[in-house]
């Protein structure tokens, strides 16, 4: 059971792993955040304690809120396949410099990326930061089909 | 290989993994059943059959279609990274108590919030279930994170 | 460590786990690209280079672009629970035709899906693909909760 943990590899994968998605997850807060400062909510029960104008006037879409959730978008579309793929790729066995190596640059990008898109830095910051990450997990994924391949 | 399997933490984590992830997928035939109940689609091609006026009536969004929509999508943003941190956490060692907690807490809000969303339960019905969840996985992320830290 | 590679159903999960995340991952340079052919951008500080008239223009959905946004969706709700229940299903130590059988109806529905969704083949391709993908993913589901239950 705990034979996985002995393993360094394993051990930088969980920190790296747990690290990404705990970011992704601090999207939610944050969404829900910006739907409370920016009073632009997507359903009939979260704005039933307020008046009737109010209400109207809060079941709306806000660019803000929109920026925010398409980042968690994008997290989800990125983030779940590194996780993946990583497992797949330290259960190989690769050196845990090369390990190392992929899981720093893509948590890096990451955390750049969210801060590219929710800040609007202009481009190319985010698309860069995108770029790096899935070319991470394409490489690794290339190295665990490279050494196991069982059709 | 079935060592995994040995291990009664690892039982329990399957077990509830399992169930969160299936839930999570009969979400879709659920939108399914509301977009065909509702006449609401989304592609041209899933109302070629019929007349067309038909046609372009039933090419719309529908309250109901994104209310189960919604829901779907939270359930993305809040099993998946529940799945990853409860296998990492798992696979740390905690006890079967502390365990199956985290893993009851968890199913029991999301079968909560998905009941809260789609029946539109009056709020903080829904809000209470997703944060609980949350904090499940936050919680086990710490206890990751604290065990296991290699950066 | 590396005990599970040894495993022949592992390694064959490994493989259809990789080729499937790989396939949905490409669906977001597939969205770049469709979003720069048709002139479709989401976010302000992509047409930030372009004249004041060609930006307000640029800011806006075009149907193909959310065609392979519904399909990297979809992608989204189906391949990740796959790859969750098949590693828990692997991790039960079934046999290896069964196992095969049920990653590969898997991964060739969903290849098929996404030729049926971005080409919008007409229906009842896009249906039957979607259906088999999920009727795989649940009889691994029943596999594993019928030999693992502890709740």
């Amino acid at each position: 059971m705990v034979k996985l943990m002995d393993d360094e590899v394993f051990r930088a994968f969980t920190t790296y792993a747990a690290v990404v998605i705990v970011k992704m997850l601090l999207m939610a807060p944050m969404t829900a955040f910006y739907r409370f400062s920016r009073g632009a909510f997507a359903n009939e029960e979260d704005v039933a304690s307020k008046s009737a104008e109010e209400r109207k006037k809060q079941l709306r879409t806000h660019p803000d809120v929109e920026r925010v959730r398409r980042c968690h978008q994008n997290d989800l579309e990125n983030i779940v396949p590194f996780v993946v793929i990583a497992l797949l790729y330290t259960l190989t066995g690769p050196s845990l410099s090369s390990a190392l190596l992929h899981f720093r640059v893509f948590a890096g990008s990451r955390i750049f990326h969210t801060l590219s898109y929710v800040c609007a830095l202009p481009q190319p910051c985010r698309a860069l930061s995108w770029m790096t990450g899935m070319l991470c997990t394409l490489s690794m994924a290339y190295g665990v089909l490279g050494s196991v391949l069982v059709l």
